[in-house]
């Protein structure tokens, strides 16, 4: 994996949207020998060209551009109506308008895919479903390298069969959207030590673990469990370059293991996040599916943001939250990565020393 | 954790009732090595006393006897009628008779203690809950190292202030019944990487990591992440010195890694499992708390698996079901460790070249 990029350090920054991933923070990583991952699938090809120039004026170290490739489904509109109804007293205890304004739903890929193209990021990841062979092309013409996501074996063996050069296994643990798309979110609920060393037998390309790895252990053990790297996510939400609000910063530093839950009401796509009275709110509701009831809540959980208001906002991250720290990101990925070298030498020596006793 | 036990192995069989933990088993793996678990928790005070002395006939090695610390709660009495309704048909179509006959729904506690605290083995693991200072005393002071089961690092810490030498941090991907005894089996679903270095950091006592761990990489990769010892089911149940029966090796055989499901409808405590008919059947039920729920659906089980109907019985598993093995039971210990250590010497050296170039 990290041959394929030139890279010093087997660690991925996850590509977090709505605030986190700055091109600070990616530049930051990059920069240390680990691979930044721009959050580029809520962006217009505007906002992603100045992005990636910003990234581009910070380090000239590759980095990785990460896309949607889900497709948009249609309206359900009961379901519409019933979230709209649901949302109500929220927006209205923030001072907003009953009903949601839903403005563009999400930008389109293929205008993506032109701008990335043109720039020629390291690396273009993509999540939510499969690049089309005609995008594959194009991307790998451009010398992109490119990382698929996978939730199961089956989707990691057609993520390979896509033409990806790297396979992103994201584990139950793991923070945010899930990037399932084969059946329903609520299927591909393995735990990263079980998912990765089965992708890693059912696939030939270098698999990249992603869920709860926070420190040097975790990536030690993920090292262990047959990945070339590490994605990374949670472990860099807390960090000053990370575009992470304040009331969602705070609540980070107080959340434990047992903090988080998986919600698909949120976005219409199942997530992990802090267990709020969002999530509560809305968890016996119907609600369109993403990225429709994203573009429906998205007013709310800003404003949520902005007025200090955590319990309404969406708060994702994964199961590792109470390992994370407020350190650089580039001091963060360089001490993952040397604490991960003196775990594995201790616990080698160990082992030994074991099977000698 | 292996000094504590003087175990050659960092390997513990988890214990598995209702048949898979044969005496056979549990000696296998404690004469290789490993400590084996004989399940005592469904056993009356008699069956306990035959398989220790099964056991130690078969090996002077170590081994555990598993208890079940967590009290039997009263009767819901609605509950009990709507699950014995939902069972009917299934039970009819087995040729039972519609209503089950509710005999004994669990061995005391105390009794079993008894037995234990005369016998003496080297270990007493317990889930569930926790053992009472009396028990703890009693059974510290028969040589017996004492064993506790978590969920949470808040169990964790509860065990570890309950006397416990030891905790078994059982995460999210672990087959059969979750021991989670603070709060409802839902609220702590941590998967095993995020899990087992969160309670490595919260407690002074030796971790056993549980879920997943199925081959060298899994034990290499636990043991990165702190743990003294892997705790491992699933690698165990296709052993020949198991007593799992025809119908539940085939399905076994068949799994992958998206084949089990959570259900707290079988037995009225969250277990997992291969998702059947069973489960799909009773997943809208209101159903009454282990242990009355689990008396209630035994006999069913049990004849479904004499009948070779695999979608009627529990088929307890993890989700790294489909890396296991019909090796017996010793090899299968010895293997997982000698490849534990290639895995951390190769995973070191790989790591220092890396950070060397």
């Amino acid at each position: 994996m990290t041959e394929l990029l030139g890279m010093a350090l087997p660690i991925v920054a996850a590509p977090m949207g709505g605030g986190p991933s700055t091109p600070e923070l990616v530049a930051s990583v990059s920069d240390a020998g680990g691979l930044g991952s721009l959050a580029g699938g809520y962006q217009s090809p505007e906002a992603l060209r100045t992005d990636i120039a910003t990234v581009r004026r910070l380090t000239a170290a590759p980095f990785a551009v990460n896309l949607f490739a889900g497709g948009v489904p249609g309206l359900d509109p009961i379901a519409f109506e019933q979230a709209v109804t649901a949302l109500g007293p929220l927006r209205e205890e923030l001072g907003l308008p009953l009903r949601p304004a839903l403005g563009a739903v999400a930008p389109a890929l293929e205008a993506q895919i032109e701008v990335v193209r043109g720039e020629a990021p390291a690396a273009v990841s993509f999540t939510f479903g499969l690049l089309d062979p005609a995008a594959v092309d194009e991307l790998h013409s451009a010398g992109c390298v490119l990382i698929g996501t996978a939730t199961s074996v089956a989707e990691a063996m057609a993520v390979a069969d896509a033409g990806a050069d790297a396979v992103c296994a994201q584990g139950f643990e793991a923070g945010a959207h899930r990037g399932t798309f084969l059946g329903p979110g609520e299927s591909s609920l393995v735990g990263t030590l079980a998912l990765v060393p089965q992708v890693c037998d059912a696939v030939a390309i270098p698999v990249i673990a992603a869920g709860a790895v926070m420190d040097g252990r975790g990536l030690a053990a993920v090292l262990s469990l047959g990945a070339g790297a590490a994605q990374m996510g949670t472990a860099f939400l807390r960090c000053p370059e990370a575009g992470t609000s304040i009331p969602y910063r705070e609540a980070l530093a107080l959340a434990v293991e047992t903090s988080t839950a998986l919600t698909s009401r949120v976005t219409g796509r199942l997530a992990r996040g802090i267990d709020n009275r969002l999530m509560r709110t809305l968890a016996s509701c119907d609600v369109p599916a993403y990225p429709i009831m994203h573009a429906l809540t998205s007013e709310l959980r800003r404003t949520a943001g902005v007025q200090g208001v955590a319990e309404l906002m969406s708060l994702w991250c994964g199961q590792g939250v109470a390992m994370g720290t407020e350190r650089p990101a580039g001091e963060v990925a360089r001490l993952v990565a040397n604490d991960a070298a003196t775990v594995l030498a201790d616990t080698a020596a160990g082992c030994t020393s074991h099977q000698r006793g």
